[in-house]
């Protein structure tokens, strides 16, 4: 059987460039989705034979039409199949016979409608299955390939959107109007338009990669529901970022659980942690967006200008007040107010009123004209230290909108500087900002809206981009014995390892883990704590989880071995009756550790979408009181290590401010690495809580002072 | 000479609603401010007499024009200044003569470009008081009054807006323009809108208390640069607020340090801090927007529609996705879905067909036209649990938008309940949403904005609406001794009060200070621990705040009369050389504080605009590392001072969670308001610094363990 993402990527070469399409279950009926699809892809003048596929019609738009899709006497490249559920896969299984590989299955009334659809969807994928087959869908609005070399529109969208470099894709299709209806008017324009729907067979991981080499495509975009398999959907972010350079935008919903739960009963799918899902996003150099807005501000922006090279922008404006709001946003999205050269002040002087400020934001004063757009436009996209420039413009009495317009145009046409503009109105300002999306000058009417988009770019450029470093792997451990060992207690029926156990595998993995021993008598205790030398910490060890915290069963700081037997027999009396004794395994004798120590937590999490999570966070109040957590899907590179360290609230404890001891900062990462290795290698762990590692001074390491695995 | 705010009010209503109007320096050139303005006036078919004041002409737009204001021979209501700067006082100086009250200075060139502008300034200002004249402006683009009883646009605006219930006051004349252009688009109507620029004579708090007195105002929407008397528009705001009922928007720009630069630069105006600002705001019920959208997205849901009853919502949609990402939104800003009743359900299973949800968020499905939407809109609007509804529309195929934005309009005039409504796209929906907004329907291009907005309206109506309790105020105690004390350490030139002199300060308005006595000898100090017992702290007390901390002047839990001779030997011994001999008025003996306590901290700051300033925060790594502190303009009410405790990240720390002792939170409360008595009483007090107050277990008060006070 062949790799099925590798032949997706094959058939999906044929959903996109076909050279004939069956539209199998066309109809003659105006207004229907079986209709308007036919109609759509006739009159986008597609580049291609187009056979409607009827029972009942002899003809449908003016084409010939066949009762069955084997009845066409020519090789089919796309099949898209508008049956009803109940016979789509009648449908499918001739499409098969008829060896057509490509197809796209419209038709609603699958996993969506609950159990009875789920069973034909099965039922449809072990036909594509069978005959190699790949197809899209189903319960989708279909796909739209604006290459001139095609000009395909197989969906029932109203409108057929302009030709751009933006690839989109949707899992739902009643949202992919919304967006058309909007870029229409924005003139946006996309390279491929995608509503994948249930994605039964082909996922928005695969569409992803065919995107990736997609030349028509700059900007991928998506909206998504629900994440199947998280982990794939990082990997091809990554490899799309690092491959191709191309910016991957997000837009997911279901972040609350009333969300989730609304995206459950229209999906039929369950949703994974929302926080999780931002942490693996981020990882992954997924730019995560709130809403269709902030996607398409963003997107414009990448498809439309070059990157700028460094932070520093130029305002010019006609108006103080949206001089200093855009002022404002720009610092808070991280940018700086670049400083204008002698030279540059120079040219202001000469060809700006002496009323105007020749400071940046540049203010050309109420009156301004074209002109003076012009010379300070061309002025600052000069400078050396300006790497980009924000024209605002508001419509006053002898403001020429539409010529300013036609200046800015030519200016951006003639750098290598990215030039955004916010165009402030609506009614008046119309002309101008038609004739700047017109010429692909990303346009806000919110100058903060303006500065977020500048801003994303820049941080894709010049963080998200050099983060494809891979993850850190140990090599100098045992995991076959870890295996063993995990086994033998998975076949003991083992749900809880406390620490003794615990620590067994945590130190195969190279983790920081105390000598200890397990005493089964007061002489032994003794004697192991002789071993280890003073002072020592007891703890009771039980198979039982539930009654660890409230049993004070723990005995701190024991500096004889006199204090040691004390200290045993208290023990064992105080948790008589509060612990089965069957439950007992022993008393764990290992060294206390005092001295100058900042305690954290690190854990291990598992995501139904994501896999396995790591967790981090300060000990005490931090993760108490403030969730001060940061999370990373495991496993870590150098970078996600250092970032989830440094992510906390309460670093500044770590990094030694306000003269704190900076701790061992690269033990703690050392630490990361090895627990994320062992979460990725060993999956039967479900979770596991390092609490505390007890972190030194820098250089001087750190230790695990207790650790707990559940399985 | 009579109060100048009530001249205001007087005198704006002839601004507003003059019978006569003199336009002072109009011309023939079209395309200039005296000319737009006079033929702005003319063409809003105005219901009053208008007489242009030209030193050339005869006549211009085919009026009569005067030589001199003077020459008029007829009473003048008010006067529009429009001529140069620099013979603006002339013009008015006439105007007074005239007995004209009422005036507005359009031109430019005062305050904002420096020196001479303000002496300018200045000039007019004498003139107006000479006249008890009130005018607007300078440097502003003027007055917009939609009163069909006048219909005045004395602006030199493009366009003269619709009629409507929205007040705009602006700092800056060209954000106007772009407002202007922005409401026209969205058929947004104003009653009045008002350009005050420079705000020399007539303030924003002056327009506000106008705006709360006019009938046709019922938002007041303000742009503002600069706050020059912070606490003057508090008061306002909160009278707005508990007089009238209408909510008060700010768009405050300026937010970050180089956005008031540029605001400096701009209007020649300093900018205090932004945090206490959006603090003051939030006190005194101001809600403060981001941008323009944001601000007209509140506008129209409060000017439009009735406030909801609850925060539960309904939410009809014909698409899935858009549920979703409803949902979110709603959730996330704080609202929740309402449960349907079963009559309801009834109800929707009946009209609606079987694949349609009927649970909230309800989905009419893809293919629902109005009779559809109808059904689900008028079911939720009768159920009980239901206080608003939220219609989400996208464009489908089958979708008649028109006919569902008349359904929408009819069921809104029909209901109590609000409703609001997000058709999403841009282009096909344009039609649909021009129906809503010329029927006064929120609408708003994303589902996000509207959740927004109606979260907004409803967290007005039920809390910023309750907020008007006045200040808690001590009466127990002597000011006059105070003052006195105060008086005397100032006369001495001390500009900092040290633990034992502040104390005594702080002890007069009943705030809980340590017991304590200065000691000059070793043999002092003992007597002194004797009277108070033991343990006991002694701390050298300086009149240098710079030597404080890294001297280690502090010797700790001294537990007999032995230990406090020791101690204070070698504290002697410890800062001699470090401190000049002058500077050390003693050693303070006060009793060691031990036991269950938790620290916080307590300060006054003065913030230019706002004035005394109240900051809490807990001690140690809170206030150090987190900068988690909350901050309020004394003085304070009950509500205030529950507020910036329970704001705080750490207040988990003080209520007592995870098995904390529950700290005594009235004790803390009872410190806040006598300590913002004592801002407020005593402005000398620049600074004061109570760290730490010890914060016992409830019931059990609280601790003051130091204190410093600076002038």
């Amino acid at each position: 059987m062949p790799d099925r993402s590798e032949l997706h990527q094959e058939n999906l070469r044929k959903i996109f460039y076909p050279s004939s399409i069956a539209v199998v279950g066309a109809t003659k009926t105006k207004g229907t989705v079986p209709y308007d699809i036919l109609e759509n892809i006739l009159k986008a003048d597609i580049d291609a034979a187009v056979y409607p596929v009827s029972p009942r019609e002899k003809h449908i738009a003016g084409v010939r039409a066949y009762k069955y899709v084997l009845d066409i006497d020519d090789q089919v490249d796309l099949a898209i199949i508008v049956f009803p559920s109940a016979v789509a896969h009648m449908a499918l299984e001739q499409c098969g016979q008829k060896g057509i590989k490509s197809v796209i299955i419209i038709s609603a009334g699958f996993k969506e409608i609950g159990e009875k659809g789920l069973e034909r969807e099965k039922q449809i994928l072990e036909i594509a299955r069978k005959y190699d087959m790949s197809f899209i869908g189903p319960n989708c609005l279909g796909v739209i390939n604006t290459d001139p070399a095609i000009r395909l529109n197989a969906s029932f969208a109203r409108q057929m959107p302009e030709e751009g470099s933006i690839g989109f894709l949707s899992q739902s299709g009643a949202l992919c109007t919304a967006v058309l209806d909007y870029a229409r008017a924005k003139h946006i324009g996309f390279s491929k338009f995608i509503s994948f729907g249930n994605k039964a067979d082909i996922s928005e991981v695969d569409l992803m990669y065919y995107l990736m080499r997609d030349e028509k495509t700059k900007v991928i975009l998506m909206y998504l529901e629900e994440v199947t398999d998280g982990r794939a959907l990082m990997k091809a972010a990554k490899d799309i970022v690092s491959q191709s350079g191309k910016p991957v935008l997000i837009l997911k919903s279901g972040r609350t659980m009333e969300g989730a739960s609304a995206a459950a009963s229209h999906t039929g799918s369950l949703a994974g942690s929302d926080e999780i899902c931002d942490a693996a996003f981020e990882q992954a150099g997924i730019i995560r967006c709130d809403n269709i807005e902030e996607m398409f501000n963003n997107a414009i922006a990448f498809a439309y200008q070059p990157p700028p090279e460094t932070n520093k922008v130029a305002i010019i404006t006609n108006a103080g007040g949206p001089g200093v709001l855009t002022t404002d946003a720009a610092i808070r999205e991280g940018l700086q107010l670049a400083r204008f050269s002698e030279e540059t002040t120079r040219i202001f002087k000469r060809y700006l009123p002496s009323t105007a400020n020749i400071k940046n934001p540049v203010d050309v004063i109420g009156d301004a004209r074209a002109d003076r757009y012009d010379a300070a436009l061309t002025g600052s996209m000069k400078d050396p230290s300006v790497a980009g420039v924000f024209v605002i413009l508001t419509p006053q009495s002898m403001t020429n909108i539409e010529e300013i317009a036609e200046e800015v145009v030519k200016v951006a046409r003639e750098s290598v500087k990215p030039l955004y503009t916010s165009f402030m109105g609506e009614a008046d300002v119309a002309g101008g900002v038609d004739i700047l999306l017109r010429n692909k000058i990303p346009h806000y009417i919110l100058p903060e809206s303006m500065c977020k988009s500048f801003a994303s770019v820049y941080r894709f450029h010049h963080h998200i981009m050099n983060l494809n470093a891979g993850p850190v792997i140990m090599n100098e451990y045992d995991r076959t014995l870890a295996s063993g060992i995990i086994s033998g207690h998975l076949s003991n029926q083992k749900t809880f390892l406390a620490e003794d156990e615990a620590g067994e595998i945590l130190k195969i993995y190279g983790l920081p883990v105390l000598p200890g021993g397990l005493a089964a008598s007061q002489t032994q205790a003794g004697e192991i704590a002789e071993k280890i030398g003073y002072p020592v910490v007891l703890k009771v060890m039980s198979d039982d989880l539930t009654h660890k915290s409230d049993i004070g069963g723990v005995r701190l700081d024991l500096k004889s071995s006199e204090d040691v037997r004390e200290a045993y027999n208290s023990l064992k009396m105080a948790i008589k009756g509060k612990i089965p004794e069957s439950k007992i395994r022993g008393i764990w004798v290992t060294p206390m550790i005092s001295g100058d120590v900042e305690e954290i937590i690190i854990g291990i999490k598992r995501d139904p979408s994501f896999g396995p999570v790591i967790m981090f966070g300060l000990g005490g109040i931090f993760v108490e009181i403030l969730k001060d957590i940061s999370l990373k899907v495991a496993p870590l590179s150098e970078q996600d290590a250092e970032d989830m360290i440094r992510r906390i609230k309460g670093f500044p404890i770590l990094s030694g401010v306000r003269g704190r001891v900076p701790r061992d900062i690269e033990s703690i990462k050392n630490c990361l690495f090895r627990i994320a290795q062992l979460a990725v290698e060993h999956p039967e762990i479900k979770e596991l809580d390092i609490n505390p590692l007890m972190v030194r001074p820098n250089g001087q390491g750190s230790v695990i002072a207790d650790a707990k695995i559940m399985f």
